[in-house]
């Protein structure tokens, strides 16, 4: 088998830094961790909080702290550091080739989606988000690695999409109709999601949009690991 | 513009874990770095030694602390967790929106390629691998972001292949034949690195090889951030 992972990314409109926070990292007895974490408002300020969350959960990841104790230990740093007064929601996707699972920690309020061949769950138990309190849990779902898995994990620019507009994102329709085609590459299924939440905002998104799709397929081809990664910086570069 | 990178890594035949590691992080003031990390040997031990460096400099980036003191940090630190006996390889290549520069960095006796549009240049002044010594410094080259820029950065298991049977690896040779064809994509070149150093050591790599090409083009399309990930995981998961 293969896992096949796929993250895009938009700032919120006329912001120039996102205050969502996205890695990848190898884990200690292999496999790779994805996280993902959001910080309240936006720009520099909630850069800073989402990557203080996803620096501290890589760092313990990478040391072998198992994926909920980390998601509880960011929560504590957060709250510590900013003394309650600034969240962050985080999701981390786990790929552990020791237990053969998936595994999906959730500290947000928007859900996630589980899809295999002939049924797509909502994950959408009640999940606050770090830093709200001590001692904040995370959920937890662990799967089983399996072929035709695909879980989307999102940020709430995806959620809150077209909502001021009157024409709110409909995210469960989006990927039910992706998932009709056939065999959607992960990278697809991010787009279309991020491209539609785009465009419910008129093209000015409202906040800070992440997706993040996790796919199991067949293995297709060699043994080689592969990373990608496209970076604009039109804006940014001085001239 | 857009960055675009990409990395392929394989391991040495017939062990499971690679002691080259690979990660990319976002900076502290926008942009991203690409670290890789080649631990002396292979397997476990090699494996831990990268993943300690690797994870020292993305620490230590991800504060805003500058590549060159990122590495000599990493050094040190190897250096006094292996008295001197365990030696790491380390190449960062960072993308800095406020300089508007890549700045390479380099503690690697394997060279690095930087093409442009009508040249190839090598760069393989000596640099010698972290935790040799206290107070190793790395090479740093900086050059400004610009397109068609494409830079080549691997481990030594690319230098080597092939070298046991008498058909040695020659990297300038295949990249100079890749750049001939109308714009790579650095995947491409990636691939077709790797997948030459595979067939020479006749599909059974003598070594860990990791290669990692960073290009910048035209911005072509949205401003969308995208990373995908493949990860085969055959041989790994319990049945």
């Amino acid at each position: 088998m293969e896992i096949q992972i796929a993250a895009a990314k938009v700032n919120k409109y006329a912001t120039s830094e996102s205050g969502d926070t996205f890695e990848v990292v190898e884990r200690h007895n292999g496999g790779v961790s994805v996280v993902l974490a959001d910080g309240q408002t936006s720009g520099r300020g909630a850069k800073a909080s989402s990557q203080l969350v996803v620096r501290k959960v890589i760092g313990l990841l990478a040391e072998g702290v198992r994926d909920g104790a980390a998601a509880r230990a960011a929560s504590d740093t957060l709250f510590t550091d900013k003394k309650g007064k600034v969240i962050c929601t985080l999701n981390i996707a786990s790929v552990d080739l020791h237990s053969g699972t998936i595994v999906l920690t959730r500290n947000n309020p928007a859900p996630m989606f589980i899809c295999r061949a002939d049924s797509i769950d909502r994950i959408d138990g009640e999940s606050i988000p770090l830093g709200t309190s001590r001692d904040v849990r995370p959920l937890i779902t662990e799967i089983a690695i399996e072929p035709s898995l695909i879980i989307v994990i999102y940020t709430d620019g995806l959620t809150h999409a077209g909502s001021r507009r009157g024409t709110p994102m409909n995210v469960a329709d989006t990927i039910q109709s992706l998932m009709e085609d056939e065999n959607p590459s992960p990278q697809l299924l991010a787009d279309t999601l991020l491209a539609q939440a785009v465009r419910l905002d008129e093209n000015r998104p409202v906040d800070d949009i992440s997706v993040l799709v996790l796919k199991v397929s067949p293995l297709n081809g060699d043994n080689v690991r592969r990373m990608t990664v496209r970076l604009p910086i039109e804006r940014h570069v001085k001239a």
